[in-house]
């Protein structure tokens, strides 16, 4: 049997590899982190590999099969987002600190904070009884910032050995007020870059303003042409797919945002001091349940300080749509392109870069296996679960569904206030320590269903 | 008397200063240049003097005032554009490279090999006959391309020593196909920055995207906003004080259209496949006679590769407007202000840092002055100029005229494919060789208005 592991030490030495996916200088920490993760998993126990793909390795871990029990996938991500803008960190992103309830680095809450909980409850539980009640497979990715684009060649590749009765993830937040939560639904999310590309080169504004397109004006028409004067999105056939929203649906998000404190406190979270959107939907719903066409940034010309009177030969603007159910990545891609195009005034040229796609998911909590979850969060954290819709998107939902047969369950760990993708990005250190204890629920209740 | 200079090496020596005005870490390079002017401009015979001001040196030379004599004002500038982007260049911006007859640097053009022309006309004459036929004063200053911040307060304080009977400026380029022109009018410029402020940092676009106003977007519908789908000015008011084209200037811009070769023409100059803008006028008046709103710059949000999902926290916009007589850049900039922010959504701060504003000039090309710059360009260029208006912008015309009483005759010596504020910059050398010709026979032409 081994000797306990320090939980936040661990955590540390986990959030210091900077796993970034998206920045190809960082593949050497990918394959490094990965191969920590390996050692772990297999030092309390579990079968673990690191598995070569074209992009960042894939680390499997697994007990042995034992046919009478169901099977447990758990799976979660060992990359993070860049730490970009540096200057706003109080303490370098990848040097964790722990302060006031709280440990601060890139990932501490997305998803390394989390995942690392379910593995010290599956090692403290292999460590106490020698056995877990189910058969457990943990599948960690590092892709799911860049959208995975390698995990489901491999989840056809390794079909038969991830065979499983469902997933648990723990990639999404609590509710406001830090309360337990189920997320039965994620929106899906669909990548575009557009560049608008205008002179040779960067002309005099002064010597050819007025004759030439200018490709920062285009920009900002094609980002003007996005949403009507009330929030609503004009790409044709954009809402077309979008599943309406249920009677207990909209209750659950009533019952959310009362629990929330309205949004008076959304506002705080966000750092804002007015909430907008689309016309017909409270803040939750537009949040969680209703797609949208955000900029993530724009570019182009003169970035320096001062004036350069220079008429840009190119500017561009990276966008990313949220999906809702039904809604098919592809066809808003496409719909999207097909609309931008026909914004675009002549006298440029507009390409149009594809990212990463993925449909939403959306699953029922009310199912047998949603309610051990609930019971599980309920007794780690000592109050009844939310339902909620989540703004955010794990595309792998989709994926797993489709070549696994498995509904996924989200038990979120994250605080709400965890600032994910954002400067100072933290973890309740009682939410990752209350994770620990979940996972032991969990996998005893689901054991009962079989 | 001194031993003739070598033009091409002393305009080498000129060009190698990083003068760059709107770069505050170049500053010693101002002075530095500011000093080699002045000890060439006292080398060659003249009473040269350098000013400090609370921005850069401003370079005085001056003949003994002969009450006989008519004085000529000669203005120019030793500052430029920064170079960037730097990767643009096919050798490094600072280090003059003369190749197929152009000399190629950052300031070749814009000012340098222009005011230089002058200054080595002026110490030709001198050593050839021991005097000039008029008093002259050079007037070279050193913050021309950031809109002269000090430059009037210089002009009030040393109104007495600066009186003149008109000013010579050669900050122009010369009409397509190299042709020499006198230009009669300059547009004016009016630059503004906005800064869109949303939540207190970077969110998680898919978190709160819906519900939060994102300042990219906002920053794109501002920008949306200051064009019609025609490319027509929506600020109100804008075109209120524009002086209307007159029957001989229509007819100048068609002679100087069919001598440009057309749009073709223009349009390779320009490197694009397509000429657009306001409807009703041609591209010589669109860029000469219409005043413009251009952006310069815009940013915000994530820049680097592929994608990151995040609601950036602000975005900016960098913006110029060109004006024309007899607009007024104070007028024009509160009108803008006052309607974007009449357009900004609810949700975000704007913010608007004005910056640089000059007045639009015209002068009159058909007086006794204007037929002497007029015979100075076909002596020394064998060919008729062409009367032109120049979409950039000179605000100091527009002071000189006002403190000094005085009109001021443009004799542009840029070829127009120089690619001014651009990659790559360049200055004929037959152009350059020329406008030391030009100003003997201008001096000479000059005197005998007196």
């Amino acid at each position: 049997m081994s000797s306990p592991l320090d939980p936040l030490q661990k955590l540390a030495e986990f959030l210091r590899f900077p796993s970034i996916s998206t920045q190809p200088e960082h593949a050497p920490d990918l394959i490094a982190c990965a191969e920590w993760l390996r050692e772990l998993l297999s030092s309390i126990g579990l079968e673990a590999s690191v598995h070569s793909t074209l992009g960042s390795p894939v680390v499997l871990a697994c007990t042995p099969r034992d046919p009478a029990k169901r099977t447990v996938l758990i799976y979660g991500h060992y990359d993070v987002q860049p730490p970009d803008p540096l200057e706003g960190w109080t303490t370098p992103p990848f040097e964790p600190r722990i302060e006031e309830g709280r440990i601060y680095a890139r990932g501490s809450a997305d998803n390394k904070g989390q995942i690392l909980a379910h593995i010290l409850g599956v090692a403290q539980t292999l460590r106490e009884t020698g056995e877990l009640p189910v058969n457990l497979i943990f599948l960690i990715e590092g892709e799911e910032e860049i959208g995975s684009p390698h995990l489901e060649e491999f989840l056809r590749e390794h079909r038969d050995e991830l065979t499983c009765d469902l997933a648990a993830i723990s990639d999404t937040a609590m509710a406001p007020g830090n309360r337990p939560a189920l997320t039965y639904a994620l929106r899906g999310i669909a990548a575009m870059e557009l560049i608008v590309y205008g002179p040779a080169r960067d002309l005099h504004s002064g010597l050819f303003g007025g004759a030439v397109a200018n490709p920062a004006t285009v920009v900002g028409r094609l980002i003007a042409s996005l949403h009507d004067a009330e929030g609503r999105i004009l790409i044709p056939g954009f809402y077309d797919a979008v599943r309406p929203l249920e009677g207990w649906e909209r209750e659950a998000a009533v019952a959310l945002e009362e629990a929330a404190g309205g949004d008076e406190a959304i506002k705080e979270l966000a750092g804002v001091t007015e909430l907008v959107g689309e016309k017909g939907f409270t803040t939750i719903e537009r949040i969680g349940a209703r797609p949208t066409a955000e900029v993530n940034g724009i570019g182009g010309g003169y970035q320096g300080a001062g004036t350069k009177t220079v008429l840009p030969k190119e500017a561009f603007a990276k966008l990313t749509f949220r999906l809702v159910a039904d809604q098919d990545p592809a066809v808003i891609l496409n719909a999207a392109e097909e609309y931008l195009r026909s914004q675009t005034p002549p006298g440029v040229l507009l390409e149009i870069i594809s990212g990463h796609a993925g449909a939403a998911y959306q699953s029922d909590p009310t199912s047998p296996d949603g309610f051990a979850a609930r019971k599980a969060l309920a007794g780690a954290f000592g109050a009844e679960p939310l339902l909620l819709r989540d703004g955010g998107s794990i595309p792998i939902l989709a994926t797993l569904k489709e070549i696994l047969g498995v509904d996924s369950y989200l038990l979120g760990l994250a605080n709400p206030d965890s600032r994910i993708h954002s400067p100072d990005e933290n973890m309740l250190v009682e939410n990752f320590l209350g994770g620990i204890r979940m996972n032991r629920i969990l996998l005893e209740e689901l054991a009962k269903d079989s």
